[in-house]
């Protein structure tokens, strides 16, 4: 049998909040056996940006990572938020270490083709391409990588990747080697069949279940890319994902509780 | 015979200038069998914290790293500089990975007592504290570390840390397992004789031709931190120092030529 692996995802929710992330960097450092924090930007990048008077630019509502925003995010997400996670999971005795997809080359990605939109240093992740070889040398010697969502063109050019993407891609990649567990921390509990009310968290569902809800609008659009996603990684190896609040992560992943969603194959 | 392992610093001179650096980082990338390359902050850290209106607070013409300095320098050292070297040092073939003291907990420091001056979060290295345990892992897997001049106490705190000192102490630590040579790159050939005589370079020096030369004058005071820190580093197990232009680290450290100044055991 593989050994587990936990694969953990934080947002900006939990970043922007000191007391937030503090609290669940101390319940991640409890979590026993392999494992990988990847976590997203916040707004602190947003700020930094301000201050810069770099101002955002948006096409069609989406943000355009031009050079500018390029070098910001480079300084936010691999510098500032990545290695202040890992100075506080090594105070809480996580032997931590920080990486981009560039580091080690852990995660080669492409430029985003430039069809009607050009979203400038954007990176796309190539199913199957991501070598497992170096975390997993990490992994075995107690190491913890924590990974910033920026991943490289191997050209010399750093490109800003979106964090759940990150996750799921290096769940699968080292799903050959252990039974990786893949956990989405956010805002709500889980995922609610009633978005008004905190309590009706779907406890488990299976890819047809998740078809039907889909299908019949009670699972609401901001959840579908974070479920098709989470779907896929299922399908490529993943044993299961998880879906919960922050708080909840050590209760769930150590079994001593119920609470999030769980995913699983139908 | 131990293997031979290469630690190469580099500071603002280079990191400023992008023609430089990547010129640098091509000849680096090219050096065979195991090696780290240790860099400095340079200009864009003040450039940043101007941008960002933090000024710059200084005592007794001594730069004071306060919280929101300490903010900037993770971001620019531990995430920009670093991260673009790694980048360009992958698409030169090179497989860098990029940390700070506080990755894997590869340097440990103390914060800097206050006596006279408060140099705020400034972190001071113990000797002898510096475990070689996960720099080995990596050098032994073909990885190239790229360090930043930043520590961390242990508890959550990052520090800014002199890159020369860092070089020197992860020298030395590693001398245990390596034939360790130690280069500082600056912006002159070698130690010279004539200051305003770029060729009076001074091929080799032991420590008792430093010690005369240091007593006569002919050693400018720039140089002498640089060089006490060099030949404590011999004394403490490091097997030669060179001190040269980054121009010539390739043709130097292949021993294709002889160009900067070595220092040696005397």
């Amino acid at each position: 049998m593989k050994d587990a692996l936990q694969v953990v995802k934080i947002g900006g929710n939990i970043i922007d909040d000191e007391a937030k992330l503090n609290s669940f960097l101390k319940d991640f450092a409890q979590l026993t056996g392999p494992k990988i924090l990847v976590h997203g930007g916040g707004k602190i990048a947003t700020e930094v940006s301000k201050g810069l008077g770099i101002e955002a630019r948006l096409v069609d509502g989406r943000r355009i990572t031009d050079a500018e925003t390029l070098r910001v995010v480079t300084m936010v997400y691999g510098g500032l938020v990545n290695k202040n996670i890992v100075a506080k999971l090594q105070a809480n005795n996580c032997n931590a270490l920080g990486l981009t997809g560039a580091d080690a080359d852990i995660i080669p990605a492409t430029k985003r083709p430039v069809k009607d939109i050009d979203y400038g240093f954007v990176g796309d992740i190539t199913e199957g391409t991501i070598p497992a070889k170096t975390l997993k040398l990490l992994l075995e010697n107690n190491l913890t990588p924590v990974i910033a969502p920026l991943t490289h063109d191997g050209q010399g050019n750093l490109l800003n990747t979106n964090a759940d993407t990150i996750a799921s891609a290096l769940a699968v990649a080292l799903s050959g080697h252990f039974e990786t567990r893949l956990t989405y921390c956010f805002e709500k509990k889980g995922v609610l069949t009633d978005i008004n009310d905190d309590n009706s968290v779907i406890h488990q569902i299976t890819n047809n279940q998740y078809t039907s809800l889909k299908n019949d609008g009670t699972i609401a659009q901001g959840m579908i890319p974070k479920l098709d996603n989470a779907f896929r990684a299922i399908a490529a190896g993943v044993t299961s994902v998880f879906i919960c609040h922050a708080d909840d992560v050590l209760p769930i992943l150590e079994k001593k509780a119920t609470a999030g969603t769980e995913l699983v194959n139908s």
